[in-house]
């Protein structure tokens, strides 16, 4: 099971539960690359060379990559081509692959979605989707259905990273469970039959590392789900506040976008060029968060 | 302002306050046109062709289009470029545009959405998209701002149409509101300062017409939202269930896409290419709303 694979991904790679968020856009590219960005194709372009030099530096160190869509619809159908482009990259140098693309709608529509990102030779094919569940079961539910049949999993949105998450996320209904915890037992029932070897569900969750007391929260009532945590880094999130959603040592893998796209800008990795400062980043992150697990 | 011109085009239209919906997939062409779907790129084309004449055929009578992405996503790269050509094609024959997106995320990947649909000149520029508000004020700004900069308008999902909507959105909170309330009060302040001369926002709202009473209750609560209205036809939605969405006329633009994408398949509309009968099936949805209102 996808799960499974995962979980043994992070072990292979020496224990390592973090996963790069190729975030990628013109402004994160190297000054000489970024002045050769005069279209949407020459930056589509670009952007795909970018990551792909990222995905062979980074390739023996992290399990997977998340793959930010709308960084790539900020440059049309030709950033769409570099979005299948850099996942099916990905895929090829054995890094699993999640598209974060949040998409949610009625059954029909979403359906049309799970088709574009989770069927056998998608267009956009990944591993796993990220997936919003505002509309309920029968939103969720075409993603689900090809979980089942081609063996994929996808992350629903339960308490997101970003400062005002709780507005509506942390509001408790009459029966005294926040929205946040109604999500998580919505996403234990479509996962229920996903649960692989290790305990965890194909069916995950995303929450973020910048709300501990939220993701300790989650963690203790929703044992089986997976955790795709965002928020760590440049959003501010550490790695002792996110050692809550893991259980010995597993339980999640963590996202970092632009403190390892952007590592070559810092101080710390001066005389590196991006691909190196990247690596070296990068076994930075997963330093600082083994050392909390 | 967008939601004045909005307005303005459903009385130039005879009061015609319906949007298509271009939700165009292989399935729904004619048998000689899916014949020739044989990749993405032809399946894109060929899409793109349907759409083309059908913005031509129904021009004279329906103010705007709605563009389901999704639908698009699943053709891939090639499916995008034709989603951003059936968006400049509909502007360049005068119809309001809707890039039903339903896009959502923290406050910088909101943005590279934003970017991307309501920027001038953005790769898939529309007048209005849709918006998914789960993650709270933060992810919703950036759409708002460009709204105030370029004109533009969103509308935020507050009730959906789909039959499990309720599961979440209906369910109350501590304060006795439901969710979907909650987010129609956001929805307020986030439009505040873009009220129209008519008396509406351009920042909107996604009020299904597939549930009455709730509709009822928006409506009643929130007289600066207007509303965009799916789930009339095919999902079972009625003329009279959804008039409680408009005052004196005015409130809200319904859609309807299989309804009329499919109605050369329809014995009523029997002997009319897919164009003619699509052309007819808007003008009895004209109809049919019109009576109601």
């Amino acid at each position: 099971m996808i799960i499974d694979e995962l979980i043994n991904a992070i072990a292979a790679k020496d224990g390592n539960p973090s996963v790069i968020g190729l975030d990628t856009c013109v402004d994160y590219l190297p000054e000489e690359e970024r002045a050769k960005c005069t279209s949407l194709a020459e930056s589509a372009k670009r952007i795909c060379d970018f990551n792909f030099a990222l995905i062979d530096a980074l390739a023996p160190v992290i399990p997977a990559v998340k793959v930010q869509v709308a960084y790539y619809e900020q440059y049309g159908a030709e950033g769409m081509a570099a979005f299948r482009d850099t996942l099916a990259y990905a895929k090829q140098k054995g890094i699993y692959t999640i598209a974060d693309v949040k998409r949610n709608d009625i059954g029909s529509t979403a359906a049309a979605y799970a088709r574009a990102y989770l069927e056998k030779g998608a267009p956009f094919e990944a591993d796993f989707v990220t997936v919003n569940a505002y509309l309920g079961t029968d939103g969720v539910k075409p993603f689900v259905e090809l979980c089942e049949k081609n063996d994929k999993g996808i992350f629903v949105l339960v308490k997101t990273s970003n400062p005002a998450s709780g507005e509506l996320q942390d509001k408790k209904y009459e029966s005294g469970k926040t929205l946040y915890d109604s999500v998580a037992d919505l996403t234990d029932a479509w996962g229920k039959d996903l649960i692989g070897t290790h305990g965890y569900s194909s069916v995950g969750a995303v929450v973020g590392a910048t709300h501990r007391e939220q993701a300790e929260d989650v963690r203790a009532k929703h044992p089986h789900l997976f955790f795709l945590i965002p928020g760590y880094g440049a959003q501010g999130g550490k790695a002792e506040d996110l050692a809550v959603c893991f259980k010995n040592g597993v339980g999640g893998i963590v996202n970092s976008s632009r403190g390892i796209l952007c590592a070559y800008r810092k101080e710390k990795y001066a005389g590196k060029n991006f691909a190196q400062a990247a690596l070296a980043a990068a076994i930075d992150m997963r330093e600082d968060i083994k050392r909390c697990l």
